[in-house]
């Protein structure tokens, strides 16, 4: 039996969203003419504190690259981490959504930009029409390594954006994560950004993601950039049930709570071995090949983390048997 | 009570569709990567007797743009109908996923190309760096107007195409539809064609359409440019799992003979107001405004069409009681 | 020896032109930082008696498409006649230019707009996410085939495009032509225009447009999008002593007069012909297979304007005694 | 008096390509129609002692951005060094010319790349559909540092693009300032290119850089996107004679033998100053605030680099009293 760690993106869907798609299967306007949709904007507005405007979409790269296109001219740049998600891993997406605008790259441990990152980059940047300007500036909250954005650590990076002028985007593949980890409120979590991609899909939806736009003006744009890419679904209805289904009762809080409190006991099983400390549900950790080869044989399934290393990842149903097994193992060896 | 004829494409999901994507829910190995997505291309070289590849997507025009994305360059031109849903409809999406192509738009009646209103756009087009060139053809089986192509027409139209030198796309957003009016095999409804759109969602699934390319060389640009467009869901088997579910004992046939059947009974009460022959689930009629408003006072819903028509849609779910019931309100016109 | 009315498009540079070029030889700031280049808002602004902001670019396609694209988001369209430059002869430069915005056909005679046509290309566009909203209208003055948009017309096509919230480009390749054929001020003969290509190079410059706009706003988004099209030339002093010298001494008026005044001769022998009035320097007109082998058996280049019909264009250099024979050959066929 | 050492871009144009414009006068067939554009490919053909096919444009942004755009797709990526001129200075345009592809960026010593830089590149690229591919390399010759790739550094950059199926693009920008350094022929100079822009504005030219394919399947490509680019000028005829001026006698050669024997002087005079070893017609040096500010106050005007540098560049048309001067003023200091 295999004993997945591989990933949160392809875990089961959660049967209260499966609940609330069933209960939206009656036929109603198309696109986001539906009820449900049209709800959407009130209850995030409601968790947020703040009045924002939401949109759904099928995958966590719409989301962030529709976000970007209505902050940044296609002769335009944004500013992100060298090992930011749409850097690395969305095949161009921001180049094709945005008609070329360019990621201007910064660095820093972790994943995660600080206001002397963001600044390092601005200042290569001569202000003439030879070089792209910044417009935007995308960070992940939590990190490509699982690391969350303290509040303190957030205002630097907002009051870096907002002192150059640019829009904040904050990546929330893992949202839940974050805002579970920090024990903060979900507006703290993304104080000011002008958009959030609010991930649902690897925390228990099938395939429904937020882009919640705390910057109202843009999502009319957004609107008319999502048909134009494809992904006004007809029946958005179901669509919008998932996004319901995640906020109702706080489902999205409840599933990143479990999946990383999976994570903190591997942590612990790991402490001499962590790349990073672990604040969501992602685990670092140093293995030898000889190592991973141990784990894998006893039926543990991970990526490899370069030549030494490797990622765990814990979804909302890790199973605390498999969890308990794992961390023994590593703890054996 | 309100009885729809407005569209199929908000109806609801089929229970046999939902019992599939159920039964996908166990974790998978993410985007199409898993049992489901796999067997794609198996089970559709089956059903259309020719090898195929075949991708999932969440949308028609996300179908169609990708599709021509693999036809036609950035600077090249796409020969479709003046009302082509690509034209009308998609809010310059093929602009969007072909990087600026132009459509070059050919006319015929009931929105249907033949032979001679290809050559007659082609004759249009100098052989010069000044002018766009053509590349691909795109016709809708059935055509925005409900018709269909009969095998001898879409033969004058495919060799039309061969000739030029241009790829054939189908828009299959309603091809069950067409197959099932023409009563010929799902091979011979597309006979020629380089992709095909095959339509699922106006037809009893959720949010799954195939990009059918029998050109199987289109198929792994279309991979790439799928994911760069935000369309490669991590969760694809239950995408996968919608398409497999509207193939199994051609379920796609009987719910598109269903739809037929339905729009047949008003065609019948109709008689001497349409505007096209109905073959698949469209039918357009002449109704003054009195007339519309009359019917609309009874509960039933549906488009206008210019100032003294209207578009009526019949869907797989069809009651056979409100299409007895709108029958009955047309001839008592 | 051959006599040349194929077009004004490769006629020689004008003897100021040359001379001043040459002036202009000595080293200065690179790209538009030099004196010449940073006079021309001034001159422009006093030629149109408003304040302007004016770009040089090399070629009429991309002054067109760099002042579109300053008009239009990617996911907009543009109006404009069927038989616009910008729809048929510039290989899509506008798809590239604005990232695929769509053009919005419209019809009139003489490839000329009119309040009507414009209202009712914008009366076929839904206001929702599925359709192409409308940003901008581009008319040509003189129109494609040398008809000029007397004032009063203008102001109609104006007030039709303001009416509706759309900036107004006009491509002014043979502006000169217009002007010298309204006999009104070359402020009047685009008024209401936000942007202005303003040709020179059929006129008697080398290599030079300049892209006038009113609309001052507009031209620092020009000027970086005239850089990443690689339009930014190092020595753009050359490029603004072409435009300052077709200013000088008004050299662009009568250089239009001189071509306009030889259409005019031909004109007058094609009387009972002509397949336009001819206002500008293009003169159409009906010409039978035999008559055109027989016009170029004696020494005279056309193009061929469909099946019985001939293009002949006159230029700023149009040679009294090639103009002269014309006018005798037609007249004598 | 200031003497310039600013850059090569705003020189002068040599007498000898005044003389073949003007010569070049009397009307052609317009675009490159006429004799002097068709001529092109047999002179680069028979300097490169290969078969070639090229295409005049105004700039070498449009130079290096047409030519990557033949070679990558929208979806792909361009291997580059991170201070590539391509990635510094040219306001986005390969995103812009690409359609959104990607600029992988490698690192090396004075702007250069090696195989292992290359490879290293690559190694980080899995080859999945989430990650850009590559399918280009490009390399400046001499450059960004005015440091030439010998024959056999060459070599090995062709053969890892070649290993990797990489098409090879060269930015000559100055690549007779290179040929001139290594004293080889200029088909050494570029061997294993695909395509290469051959600068002709910094080296006595006024607005005519040439792309040379040598793999001239990508040819007809450039000139459809050359024509959509509004870079296909009417009066091509006026391009053409400038890039055979340069051609005739070796004009290039002799005039990036003057600039280069200058940068000799100089580096002579800094020796032990330099950032880099001087092979081409640019000198970095160290230069503190008050050493730069000293040598302005004698009237040499040039670049900063950086805090404690300058950036001295010598045209074609280096004055020799100026040269000496300033060598003089450097070795003072």
């Amino acid at each position: 039996m295999v004993m997945q760690f591989l990933s949160d993106n392809a875990a089961p869907v959660h049967p209260q969203v499966w609940a609330a798609m069933q209960a939206a299967d009656a036929a109603q306007p198309p696109y986001d003419g539906d009820r449900l949709s049209q709800a959407l904007d009130e209850r995030f507005s409601a968790l947020f504190e703040q009045s924002c405007a939401v949109l759904w979409v099928a995958t966590g790269t719409a989301a962030n690259c529709l976000a970007l296109a209505t902050m940044v001219p296609p002769h335009g740049g944004v500013i992100c981490h060298s090992e930011a998600h749409i850097e690395t891993d969305e095949c161009g997406a921001p180049g094709f959504y945005t008609h070329g605008a360019k990621l201007l790259l910064g660095d820093g441990p972790g994943a995660k930009l600080d206001g002397a990152a963001i600044r390092s980059v601005l200042g290569t940047i001569r202000n003439d029409v030879h070089q792209v300007q910044a417009h935007a500036l995308s960070i992940t909250q939590a990190s490509e390594y699982g690391l969350t954005y303290k509040p303190d650590e957030l205002a630097e990076v907002a009051g870096a954006a907002r002192a150059a002028g640019l829009k904040l985007h904050i990546d929330g593949a893992r949202f839940g994560n974050a805002v579970a980890s920090l024990g903060c409120s979900p507006r703290v979590a993304c104080l000011g950004a002008d958009a959030l991609s609010f991930g649902c899909v690897k925390n228990g939806a099938m395939s429904a993601e937020a882009i919640v736009f705390f910057d109202e003006s843009l999502a009319d744009l957004a609107r008319l950039r999502r048909k134009r890419a494809g992904h006004l679904q007809s029946k958005g209805r179901f669509m919008a049930a998932q996004l319901l289904a995640m906020l109702d009762q706080d489902l999205w809080l409840a599933n990143a709570r479990a999946a990383n409190a999976a994570a903190q006991e591997l942590a612990t099983a790991a402490a001499g071995r962590l790349l990073y400390p672990v604040e969501a549900n992602e685990v670092f950790l140093h293995l030898s090949p000889a190592e991973r080869e141990a784990l894998r044989a006893q039926g543990f399934s991970f990526y490899d983390w370069g030549a030494d290393a490797a990622r765990l990842v814990t979804a909302w149903n890790a199973r605390a048997e498999h969890v308990q097994a794992l961390a023994r193992a590593i703890a054996a060896l």
